[in-house]
């Protein structure tokens, strides 16, 4: 064992195929010695037997691993997010000094990453809650890192990152997002994002397919074409490549062959729930979580199915097959924009909460490779926030509210021919309610304020003077100025 | 001190608005004696001086408060929900014995119930969480209560909260709900259907305002006129009050004078955030929650307010005005009938994660009267519960999918308009593309599960054959069966 003690300048804990994969990735990197190791040895064993050439360090107990970390320290964790973390760190904690680094780069919530971090701080030993995203194709050729924790700990931690990240425009898609549990947080708010991403472009694509007939290949035509321009991203490209796809068995197109109850595995309802404890409506967001559990309530969809629709047929004319997908490409385009915007809000929202110093620009260029939701247009948010740090909301600066101007006449008949012919498009709709309500000089949230103080004497604000206010709806209806109500 | 001494049937903790009017409704009816104590004896004092006629037994301390009660003690906690029920209970407990019952009538978190009951179980002391619905006005004149806790509590408890309850059609507005927590659950429910319920209206009103011209006061007689009909409900009936008042200030109306950014007290987040933790599609819920931090967004508002609009001005021909608020009426209606449905998912999931044996007919009875959301259409929930307890979702019940298959056209071209003249209406869209995924034959969640198969190879499921599949994307782009992945 004597040789390998100190040698490894980085070692990975759990090898799984996400973890395997950072390891190989890591190894594959000048520099860099890796050492592994796995709960189960047979892993480890499996992991170095087929992979000779990253010459990693294996390890078959903790001692063993630590023992062979140069220090500083520095272990990533890569197992499932909850207790098997809090059993490795606390196996780590005992064999680490000061000024080592643990990092767990699995899909924590990130109330558990500031939870551990406080928990371990008094330790001298640096705890790193970092979000990896791009699945375990990116794990291996370039993932989105989204590493929070201590600056201190991010000047060892950085290179190593850097190095094994994506890379867009010659910029490793790394950066240090903020302390303790901000890394997770934004990974989470990607996660949501990228939940509105996908329901957006499955109602585009539902439209064209019921609308004009057109069949899945033709679909992954538009798709493929949508992806030259200003759509350019890797979910639409590969809603071509699944939509393209042939079941072998049927010979029917893959897409009518899967069974259409969606899963999850949580990261998009926790942006949800947690942009409702910051007051930040994401609303595009949540319709995508609730269109996936909606669709797999298979008993209720079942008693539901013959619930009256629309009296008579829809379908495209010929001739405005064109104009359609194009209104449809807006539309998609626009309710996009809402989607991130709304991510972005949640971000800042969260930043001010937690008092986190995210940079939003770096956030959007970080996410430009790597991860699930790489597109065209993260340059473009990424300009936005560096001529305007303080922008109030995305949809707002300059390039954004052109590109919805030019979309919203698309977006607005799209979203009619969908309540007109009955189907569903819950994000595009929730978007442009959002962005109308967004812009409204005047919302009848005053009659919601005058409801709640007839009921609940909860008070209202005036338009014309300061103060607070409530009406004697139940006495002479005469108003007197009051203090906001705790009840 | 010793003539008092258990003579008290029932005793209230905190005298606040809601408590003291709770207390006094207590002490209205025959054959309750009630015991009152409030931690600054001012407010003691106060209400025994102004309400001589109650005969309050009051106390200045808990030990004389708890001697003041008859046993089974049973004492109403009335606090502000958080620490401070807490600490009420930590000096009853220590006080009380078995088979007395402590109640926390507060708006509290349905978990922290759970928590509370389990800590207290083991002392003999019942510890029941009760919703109390319908503000100060339904505590002194009777409120819809949605007791929790064990069967046992509810022999001695039921009769006393009987006795102050609102009554619909002779029947008192309580029920026995469930154990522990679930009378706060269900209570929490109440409220987030509540916030649907006034987005609707509140998007009633903005698009026959904006659409017709017509003035507050007239959309007030629109309102009243509704409140003779299937929507008559206690929100209906104060919106045309709040419509009809005249700001004495300004003259205008005075939904004109108060400022348009609404307030929360959390319970309507609550309720979204635990249907995501039940996997229940609360869209129209969401939405409304989301429409109110929109709307307090000032900064946001402020910077998007000159964001572009439809080109053009959006007018009802005044021949046409009628139809449209028709158009409107029904398309609220069955936008509630979508919200109420939604909420009863939540009840009947969250019954079944907590073991809560939960009546969903007695719930809608005891919404009838007291509450905020009393409206005759409970009668035809508790009907479609009567005629089918196992009713998968309220709108397939007969009674409301015909009251959605007529309401539908007219549904969807209030969508339309509103989409076309910029008004935003997330609340009525988002419930008829719940309606439509609903009942959708096919949903795109299909194409949803084919981006996860290609990203992250979580698997998907076959229209035609039981088992769990994996295409491997980006091998031979064959199909392989397997087992659900797990990251």
């Amino acid at each position: 064992m004597a040789e390998t003690t100190g040698t490894a300048n980085i070692g990975v804990v759990g090898l799984a195929v996400m973890g395997s994969n950072l390891a190989r990735n890591l190894a594959s990197r000048e520099g860099n010695t890796v050492a592994v190791f796995n709960r189960s040895p047979e892993r480890t064993r499996t992991l170095t037997t087929e992979h000779p050439e990253a010459g990693f360090v294996a390890a078959e107990g903790y001692d063993e691993f630590v023992a062979s970390l140069a220090k500083p320290r520095t272990a990533i964790i890569m197992v499932q997010a909850g207790r098997g973390t809090d059993a490795v760190i606390s196996e780590l904690v005992k064999r680490f000094e000061p000024g080592d680094i643990i990092v767990d780069g699995g899909n924590a919530n990130f109330h558990d990453t500031i939870r551990r971090e406080a928990e371990i701080a008094p330790t001298g030993i640096h705890f790193v809650g970092a979000g990896i995203s791009g699945g375990e194709e990116g794990a291996l050729n370039g993932p989105s890192i989204m590493p929070g924790g201590s600056a201190e700990s991010y000047e060892t931690l950085g290179p190593i990152l850097a190095s094994i990240a994506a890379v867009a425009e010659g910029e490793p898609c790394v950066t240090h997002v903020g302390t303790d549990g901000a890394g997770h947080f934004v990974k989470m708010v990607h996660n949501g994002i990228e939940y509105a991403d996908m329901q957006l472009i499955a109602e585009a694509y539902d439209l064209i397919r019921q609308g004009t007939g057109k069949s899945p290949a033709e679909i992954a035509d538009i798709f493929a074409e949508w992806n030259t321009g200003e759509l350019e991203s890797y979910l639409i490209e590969i809603t071509a490549e699944v939509l393209r796809q042939t079941d072998a068995e049927t010979g029917q197109p893959l897409v009518d062959v899967i069974l259409d109850e969606a899963g999850a595995k949580g990261t998009g309802a926790w942006t949800v729930q947690n942009a409702l404890d910051l007051g930040v409506p994401v609303s595009g967001i949540a319709e995508a979580v609730f269109a996936r559990s909606l669709s797999s309530k298979r008993a209720q969809r079942d008693a539901a199915a013959d619930l009256p629709g629309p009296s008579g047929e829809w379908t495209v004319a010929p001739d405005d097959a064109d104009a359609f997908v194009e209104d449809v490409r807006r539309a998609l385009y626009a309710s996009k924009i809402i989607a991130y915007s709304q991510g972005f809000d949640e971000i800042v929202a969260g930043a001010e909460q937690f008092g986190w110093d995210v940079k939003k620009g770096e956030i959007a260029k970080i996410w430009r490779a790597g991860c699930i939701i790489r597109a065209r247009f993260l340059n473009r948010i990424a300009e936005a926030y560096a001529e305007d740090p303080g922008l109030v909301a995305l949809v707002t600066a300059p390039y954004f509210r052109d590109a919805v101007a030019g979309a919203q006449d698309s977006w607005r008949r799209v979203v009619q021919v969908a309540a007109g012919a009955g189907i569903p498009t819950p994000a595009f709709s929730s978007s442009l309610a959002y962005y109308d309500g967004l812009r409204a000089p005047r919302l009848p949230a005053a009659l919601v304020q005058g409801q709640r103080d007839f009921f609940g004497a909860h008070t209202y604000k005036r338009v014309d003077r300061p103060g607070v206010f409530h009406t004697l709806w139940s006495g002479d209806r005469s108003e007197i100025e009051t203090t906001p109500s705790s009840h």
